[in-house]
């Protein structure tokens, strides 16, 4: 039995996602232009920018700058990622940062270390100090993010057990606290998911967890991204990562290079949502605008389908 | 219920797809060489050329010298396509092409018009004499294309009924000859097909010809490629027209030219396929050469994902 969502959230992370992995760094103008243009398209939650070390991600640098530069409109939350206590202290401190506090678990060493400097115990152990932090400034929890829930290319397959024994240790950290968890974000970092297998973990993490909603950060690294999203919003998953025409990817980097990963595309998500009948709040021709805008800002053609082919507006005469 | 097929067929049709679309004409050696290499792959089924007008397609002028020059491997087909009962007797005479008898249908004039100079109506009634002459040749019919089975981009929308319609003539046609229809492709063109409209016309095919094997010819133009193999081999749809590397799309061609879509990728095809436990017969690891020799033929990145990203083979350890 299918039972696909009347509504689905999408939080746009093309803007974070897309350009800290390059090397080149655009213009601070040209960036918050482009938040601006999906929050015009009706888009409720985009991920400008991450407060990282600038000596790591140069792009993220003006992390601050350009979340106080971006125009705000009513309705629509500004965020931005952190991955230790001091870059959070940076977000919690810059003006126009809508905080969501979450919470970032790894299954694998081989990820973690590279990816912030510690084991993936040493992350979760950290995550309990992330909370009181949180507490301690009046903040409610948000979010528990899972990476690699689905595989990892420095450390291999990833046990369902990996993914269960950390929604428990999640869920009975809140339960400590007495704090409510209202989502869990399984997060497909490098591409491994597939959609049986995502409909398998699905199900497992909501047999843990039953009242909190599953999110997805998905990347279509290996072209499975539509039917990741249509199998998960099958068994009513409502709640999507998603990069605008695909940002995050880069069709030069190295075969294997989990960097070439690009994220599920906002628009092509919104197009499956939209001809299923499913509510997305978005304007999709103007979020293919800013879909082309991004290509224009990047200078070379983007991952993204519908923002190439355009919506099928045009031919039924709706526009 | 989900009924997903045991063994999946791939017709390949990246080299012919691929090559028509192209302005520059590659090396015969080049395209001959990609054939082997899909062949070697354990691909069963290549279509290598296209026998049509070389004033309108010059990069398919030589199609009977290509047919001729692949090193054949015993076990696979090498087969050809053609719009008019001219490109059949240049097929059928021609070394090297294994015929496999085809009637292809339009749903709009909008469409047959540009593509095949005649209406819709003209091309359906042609099919009888299509199939008579295959009949005087002693040659099976194999399949039934209907194409732009989901919607066009001249033609607008497409009913159901407009399917329908062609599916009850043509098991009329076959029936009135005492010929099997073992075949029926649904071919979205264009790129209008989503995972449930899929199913849906999947269903009223099925309910008319519960006997005949239903087949797809899917194009990736609006990113729902792999969602769209996913929904149509959940009701046990075992049998695809694929495109290596996603070729047949072109990453420059303007916004709105159908000529920009490419087709639904095999090997990403393939790599959903075996991570779902679905044999194809296809060594995955050599496709994905296969799409790289590809990608190097045409000079520029391909469509392609898992060609891109690799398979998950080295990281399980496996190869």
């Amino acid at each position: 039995m299918n039972d696909f969502p009347k509504h689905v959230d999408f939080n746009e992370e093309g803007p974070r996602e897309g350009f800290q992995i390059e090397k080149k760094i655009y213009p601070l103008e040209d960036r918050a232009r482009l938040v601006e243009a999906i929050a015009d398209a009706g888009v409720k939650r985009v991920q400008v920018a991450s407060f990282v070390s600038p000596r790591a991600v140069p792009g993220m640098a003006d992390a601050g700058e350009l979340s106080a530069a971006v125009k705000r409109r009513d309705g629509v939350r500004y965020t931005s990622l952190w991955l230790n206590e001091k870059g959070f202290e940076r977000a919690r401190t810059t003006p126009g940062v809508d905080l969501d506090p979450r919470l970032l678990f790894y299954t694998t060493d081989e990820f973690s270390i590279p990816n912030n400097n510690c084991t993936a115990v040493e992350m979760r152990d950290a995550q309990a100090r992330w909370l009181d932090l949180y507490i301690e400034h009046g903040l409610e929890l948000e979010s528990a993010y899972i990476m690699t829930a689905f595989g990892c290319n420095y450390g291999g397959p990833v046990d369902v057990s990996a993914v269960t024994d950390l929604v428990r240790w999640i869920v009975d950290l809140c339960a400590d606290r007495s704090v409510p968890l209202p989502q869990i974000f399984l997060a497909d970092t490098v591409g491994w998911a597939t959609p049986e297998e995502l409909k398998r973990r699905i199900g497992a993490v909501r047999e843990l967890a039953p009242e909190v909603r599953i999110g997805l950060h998905l990347h279509d690294t290996r072209g499975m991204g539509s039917a990741n999203v249509y199998a998960a919003m099958s068994l009513g998953v409502d709640l999507f990562d998603a990069s605008v025409a695909g940002l995050g990817g880069c069709p030069f980097a190295g075969h294997g290079d989990f960097s070439a990963a690009g994220n599920v595309c906002t628009e092509d998500a919104v197009f499956l949502c939209h001809e299923m009948g499913i509510e997305t709040g978005v304007d999709l021709d103007a979020l293919i605008e800013a879909a082309r805008l991004a290509e224009s800002i990047i200078g070379r053609p983007l991952n993204g389908r519908v923002m190439h082919a355009g919506s099928l507006s045009s031919y039924r005469g709706t526009t």
